[in-house]
């Protein structure tokens, strides 16, 4: 292998988007004394993503980055959990809470070997200013920050990863994606990019039934991002 | 004012793109016996730069980034300097100086304590490869990197200044371009950001013409990035 660049999936494969939203969310509806059903409302929250993301996909939407839709379904998810009568500004703050994620903790040490030796970028479907945000908050040593709303499509979309490749001047063979999903490994396997494969298997909580092992035969597997790191060799 | 990110023009703001060449391709040239015009051919090759994109804003080219156009100026202007008969491979090291410009010495110290309180982006003209390099070799503690190449227009075109507001998710007056160039802040001042000027008086050389001083109602002027630090309060 002659990888030159690491692309990541940011949540679930760098963040625990589940147990910061539940935290973070429980707590500030705690001193509200608020009756949320937090937990149901958080993986509600992440199940209208991907349909979400969908209808942008499809051209069913125009362009509409991942904040926007994560308002909107937040919108439409809130009063069935519990979360009614919020001012615009508190909702726009728990939106906003996938901004304030935080990694596992293996995520920076990691990540740290790895941009010694390596170009370090998220490929998210997150927004700019979401990771921006993120990566300040967290530390993440990203050399830049790619994502779905640079190229105006989201993964799976070949744009995504072939743009990714085409800005860093790099043939997909130079670069590798770093997720803890396999079907965002397979697209980018299929676009010739190489692949590395990290097992989160709390992302979806206790109940989790996706991505609990390798799906394909990935470049690299590994258990977190240390090991992912000193399999890269960093 | 409310500034809540920085965009650095970068090729003679944060970079002494002259010095560097000239000393870099010179110590090449001596230790190969060439008797290369380095100072004229470095001259010309910038003074290629803004026609070439000139012929991309005017569409008379598609979209091309700024190392092929570097590559294609070089190709021919360098007999007109003497240098002829390279390999490719050599042509193409040579080329990439752009990538490997170093800063100016300010430039680093005061990106470092302006990057606490903001977020740090080049929005310059270079393309994303280039400026990843550059960035990692020297030190330069970027949030994102965002260029003409990621909206596929240069500046001053406004789609660069206002694809990267949109990107940020911030107003145009919450951004901040800093640059050392008049020109480049009055376009960025037409869309509502606000302007910082630095004057790097002997980026063009001993006999500079131009940009020696400010040349317009900019929010903030300094004489370097220590002075730009401290005048933005960090």
């Amino acid at each position: 292998m002659d990888v030159r660049a690491i692309l990541f999936d940011v949540f679930g494969t760098v963040v625990d988007w589940r147990g910061s939203l539940i935290e973070e969310l429980g707590a500030w509806g705690a001193a509200r004394s608020l009756a949320v059903d937090w937990p149901g409302l958080v993986d509600a929250w992440r199940g209208a993503y991907a349909p979400s993301m969908g209808r942008v996909r499809r051209g069913e939407l125009p362009w509409t980055n991942l904040d926007a839709l994560h308002r909107a379904s937040l919108a439409e998810l809130a009063p069935r959990f519990g979360l009614t009568g919020q001012t615009p500004e508190d909702m726009e703050w728990i939106n906003r809470g996938w901004h304030r994620l935080r990694p596992w903790p293996d995520s920076v040490p990691g990540l740290l070997r790895l941009r010694r030796q390596f170009i370090l970028s998220p490929l998210s479907n997150g927004n700019v200013a979401l990771l921006v945000d993120m990566a300040r908050a967290q530390g993440l040593p990203w050399d830049l920050v790619l994502c779905a709303e640079v190229f105006r499509h989201y993964k799976p979309d070949p744009e995504t990863y072939l743009g990714a490749c085409d800005l860093l001047a790099l043939d997909p063979a130079q670069v590798m994606l770093c997720a803890a999903h396999n079907d965002d490994l397979l697209a980018a396997q299929r676009l010739g990019l190489r692949t590395g494969f990290i097992a989160r298997r709390s992302e979806y909580g206790p109940h989790q039934a996706r991505d609990l092992a390798p799906g394909g035969e990935w470049d690299v597997v590994a258990s977190d991002m240390g090991d992912f790191a000193g399999k890269m060799g960093a």
